[in-house]
């Protein structure tokens, strides 16, 4: 880190891109393996994030660079990238400062299909209005 | 197992489905953590996967219900489905009997990117000549 710019160059290369020019990333907690959460980049947050070594999604509804945590504090330090066998999709093995979801808890999916229905399976660590103010 | 039809019907209203009618699925080893493939299902392969209780996507390749492992024989079980807090994607933590890549090895992701260019992470288990046939 950073990587160098050929490194970054074959990548994207590797990459099946969507029409949009996205790929999707899930982002992996490097040390407990806990899945946090699943996000989009384009070429050049992908760049961005080698460069850095900090995680840059590209925001779908914002349509521009999403620097996790910019707002809110709650970055990711990249530890490794990885491409899956068809180059659709990317892991980021990522140190999670605080937590990665918007409403406050450590990962997205705190949603468990259960047999009575939806059902919360994680507690909120960090509430939104300290992450994001009133 | 089976999740009961209202579950299933409560569960398809709260996905945000893409255009097409996808939302995209990571498949983790429900022991390991391991994350095995990203794929994508529609309401009928969740349907199919919450009631058999064997995973079920949808092949966007080939337009239709993709029973993994009906070819090779790698099949999962499903042990809890997750979704996240927009609603557009779903984890599956699984027991993957054999490999989950049609390339033979234990997970698709086995592409790193290092500071020389992408190596490779983890060994093939099984050839595909193996799972598919020559």
């Amino acid at each position: 880190m950073p990587y160098p710019d050929p490194v970054i160059r074959a990548l994207l290369e590797k990459i099946t891109f969507t029409r949009d020019g996205l790929v999707c990333a899930i982002a992996q907690d490097g040390e407990t393996h806990e899945i946090l959460m699943q996000a989009w980049m384009n070429a050049d947050s992908i760049r961005e994030t080698l460069t850095t070594g900090r995680v840059c999604y590209w925001s779908r509804s914002r349509q521009k660079l999403w620097r996790k945590g910019e707002t809110s504090g709650q970055h990711q330090e990249l530890r490794e990238m990885r491409l899956d066998c068809d180059g659709d999709c990317l892991v980021l093995l990522v140190k999670q400062h605080g937590v990665a979801c918007h409403t406050g808890r450590k990962n997205c999916f705190f949603h468990t299909v259960s047999e009575t229905g939806l059902r919360e399976n994680a507690p909120v660590i960090i509430p939104p209005t300290t992450l994001y103010g009133d």
